[in-house]
């Protein structure tokens, strides 16, 4: 970090992400002060050497980073804000409804910047906490329309010295972004998930790697999302609302025995996909894939890595197929395009099998 | 294979499913014809060892499989069916409207047994064709109410031959079931995926792992899904039509602000996630996950792998996860729970970075 932002900083809240920003702090050589409403996980994250305990006596901080539940962000940015002059942020995964509860809670809206680092599980505690949890995460930065200009640049400056790639949106379009892209599927997820419920065994039995793949973040924690939820609820029903219109449209197209609409489904399915980062790899870098065959077996995986290595070839990505809930010996490995032809000639005169 | 299905078994259709079939049975030393309506792909099965090209001197087989679209396997089993008395299956991922089409077109239905093997992309010709394609695989087996069971078990040993696993299942529910967990999510991936067409880069900028495991199927090949879809659109359309009534509630209640709904939606989609087999491994495996970091370069990864191979544990799966479309060096390993403590501490022990 060249310049790292000036401190002290105090962080509210000493859970997973708020311990993780202390240690990043103090990796950078900033000094931290921390504060949390239960004095075990104060002690939890002061023992992780996320920073030293805020006393009254401490002076006053440059910088507030609230890292509390969005529920009750806006509450206590308001009343960090009602003393002294610190610029102050937070770190939830919303932020319009959190931000105005600060300023309708009193918060000075000059001094506030929102703030989401798109890294972490929110749930954990202080003893899940790493200096390099951000390290090259997006970190979103949301100023207010009143925000002064040098406060955005100080949280900015506070996303790179957690090691963070910051992006500035404004509230109402991170909001939509997020609802997009986390908060819509998540219930999507869900909903789905939960049809499998009355299904018979038989019947879930023959499910594959999709089902699998669609259902995965349907086992995120119920209480956590449901505040998420709530938080940025317009923004999430206005997309699933569009959704579920498309939807409509699909379901009267198979019912008419037509086809049409549900070919462009599939085919507007497939011109989105390829808007999604990092699908094989960002926009820049399109991966290919190397397919082969190992027995399922301690140190076979190993073995085809090793040669990889071996080889000079980095591996962007690894896949194992599935097949009746179990690994079976179909392995995908994701190369930058330049290398897919060194690796899959040097694996095959290696005597792997490699799939065509 | 201790006891092979007795042949001569006559394939038509050698795309990837036709030819990895005849390699199968060949495997187990089981006599196979070939026929397809283009000579180039069956001279290229033909090539691949699948078997002998059928010729009207060859005499009748014993087993005809059908290999063909959806759209035409009706038509092609009333065809095989004509003539002879042969056994004849087919192996298309929808059962009953290609059934009631071969019957429709005087298909003897005693002699009919649906299949539906899982595995291998139904795009791919005889080059992609392998004769462990099937190993370990689910094989549906649908006979019709008139079927003659001696029947329905030639085509069971059929799936034995193949090296998978039969699963009998009548036509009716199979449908239903591939609807809920393959038809169904596919639409859905789709549908979601096209969302994104509209979205500015910024906001698909901030998406993360979940939404790129909820779109990977959206890359499908719509002319083959919409096939698919056609021929299973009632089935397909119920799930719809339960999905949506379930996503209709949620949008309700988050314009209502209320938040019960939503709750229990999450705390559904839980309980459904939780009868995905594979999840971490079959009902009967619950694997778990040790995380680890490592750098990313070459050779990195394979030196966590090859940790792995000497303390002797087998990994299930392996995950990495992404930051901006690129990998991170966070690599999440499955393991049999009996192990896991054995490579946290070995990893430990060995100087790797090992997440609480």
């Amino acid at each position: 970090m060249s310049v790292p932002v000036a401190g002290p900083v105090l962080v509210i809240g000493s859970g997973l992400l708020g311990a993780s920003v202390g240690l990043s702090l103090r990796r950078a050589g900033v000094q931290v002060w921390l504060d949390d409403a239960d004095p075990a996980a104060l002690a939890a994250a002061v023992g992780r050497g996320a920073g030293d305990p805020w006393q009254p006596g401490s002076g006053e901080p440059r910088l507030v980073v609230v890292a509390v539940p969005p529920a009750s962000a806006g509450e206590v940015m308001a009343r960090a804000s009602r003393w002294g002059s610190a610029t102050i942020t937070d770190v939830t995964s919303v932020k319009s409804e959190p931000l105005a509860a600060a300023v309708a809670a009193g918060a000075d809206p000059s001094r506030l910047v929102g703030g989401h680092p798109m890294a972490g599980r929110e749930t954990a505690g202080a003893a899940a906490a790493r200096q390099d949890l951000f390290d090259d995460r997006v970190w979103v930065i949301s100023p207010l329309a009143e925000t002064d200009s040098d406060r955005a640049d100080e949280i900015r400056d506070l996303a790179i010295t957690c090691g963070a790639v910051p992006v500035v949106m404004a509230p109402e379009e991170h909001d939509r972004a997020v609802a997009l892209t986390s908060h819509a599927p998540q219930v999507i997820s869900s909903l789905l998930a939960a049809r499998l419920i009355s299904a018979d065994d038989r019947s879930v039995s023959v499910s594959g790697q999709g089902l699998r793949d669609m259902t995965r973040i349907a086992e995120s924690d119920p209480m956590l999302w449901q505040e998420i939820l709530a938080a940025n609820a317009a923004s999430v029903a206005d997309v699933l609302e569009a959704f579920a219109d498309d939807l409509g449209e699909v379901v009267a197209d198979l019912r008419a025995g037509q086809g049409q609409v549900v070919m462009d489904a599939l085919e507007r399915g497939n011109a989105g996909r390829e808007r999604v980062p990092g699908k094989h790899g960002d926009a820049a870098t399109a991966y290919d894939v190397v397919t082969a065959i190992v027995k399922d077996e301690p140190g076979e995986l190993a073995s085809l890595f090793v040669a990889a290595g071996e080889l000079g070839v980095n591996l962007e990505d690894v896949r194992i197929d599935h097949v009746l809930g179990r690994p079976s010996g179909l392995i995908e490995l994701s190369v930058r395009p330049e290398v897919s032809g060194r690796l899959r000639e040097g694996l095959v005169s290696m005597g792997f099998d490699v799939r065509a």
